[in-house]
């Protein structure tokens, strides 16, 4: 047996395995490194439309520069134009990033490898509700979602993966707790 | 005074007067054409990236075909390649999105001719929720948002506005009450 075919994986999943393990000891040794701040300015570009940047985020109190736009619109029956996802499909989509990154990531912590992952998220409202045109909840109650995984692993395996999923998602505890809303209104 | 002076405006904000009082009325004396229904498919594509795509959605029971992308990934420091915005800040955009469109239309309903109109949003969390190593929670508690508005309005009309895009805009109801998300897994 080669010296190469003994050694552990640095990969799995494209993550670094190294640089997992080095977070882990860094957010654990000084917990002050695990503070990430993110932030997003958002523009209207007129009617529905909307344009949205970051610049940069915080991690462990460092300013880290980066750049990117994220468009927005409504379909043309909801008074839009069409040119780009609208609101709540932005919302299933960080949904669903954040619950993929947490199946990848997990998974390779936990040494599985995994073929293809994908999630489907589905809900529906009643537009009268945001229109303030009737008693009923302007959004959605209630959000389907399926994933499909195909992996090197048992079924239970996989079912622990989802599990820890569940409980540790960033986006998916932004949607099932009630967060705090600090809203600043400034008049021009 | 001319004809053309003394006609109402057609359109504020970018948004058709018309449109709007059309589809006031219409799901008003048929409420099963306020059912908007959306759904968001995302695939993993290796590490942190993932596409979202949307192929359409359905409002009053039809299905209207719509094709937009949307990439997110991670930042370099959170085991990504920083190739899109991480899916937090997805969440930001969908929220600012949803109150943005709120106050230019709800504006327009009000005949207020908006101007210019921003908002930021902030947050922070403790990573190491989300990698399972410390009990903490894995999201955000808090979001603090900045809304900037001119508009041809006064004070008094533009709190009134604010008070209703806080009330009745979908995102911010989605992140300020528990949602039921459903899962289903499926093992390929």
């Amino acid at each position: 047996m080669t010296q190469a075919a003994i050694q552990q994986p640095t990969t799995c999943n494209g993550f670094s395995l190294l640089a997992l393990g080095d977070t882990v000891e860094q957010v654990t040794s000084d917990p002050s490194l695990a503070r990430a701040a993110f932030a997003v300015r958002s523009e209207w570009k007129g009617a529905a439309k909307v344009e949205s940047r970051v610049t940069g985020y915080e991690l462990g109190g460092q300013s880290i520069a980066r750049e990117h736009v994220i468009h927005s619109d409504e379909p043309r029956e909801l008074f839009g134009q069409d040119a780009a996802p609208n609101p709540q499909e932005l919302l299933f989509a960080a949904l669903n990033a954040c619950m993929i990154f947490g199946y990848a990531c997990k998974a390779a912590a936990m040494g599985i490898e995994v073929q293809r992952l994908s999630i489907e998220t589905q809900g529906s409202l009643d537009v009268r509700g945001a229109l303030g045109l009737a008693d009923v909840p302007p959004g959605m109650l209630t959000m389907h979602y399926t994933v499909r995984i195909k992996a090197k692993a048992s079924a239970q395996q996989l079912r622990e993966l989802h599990e820890s999923v569940m409980a540790l998602s960033p986006n998916r505890y932004h949607l099932t707790h009630p967060i705090e809303l600090v809203p600043k209104l400034v008049i021009e």
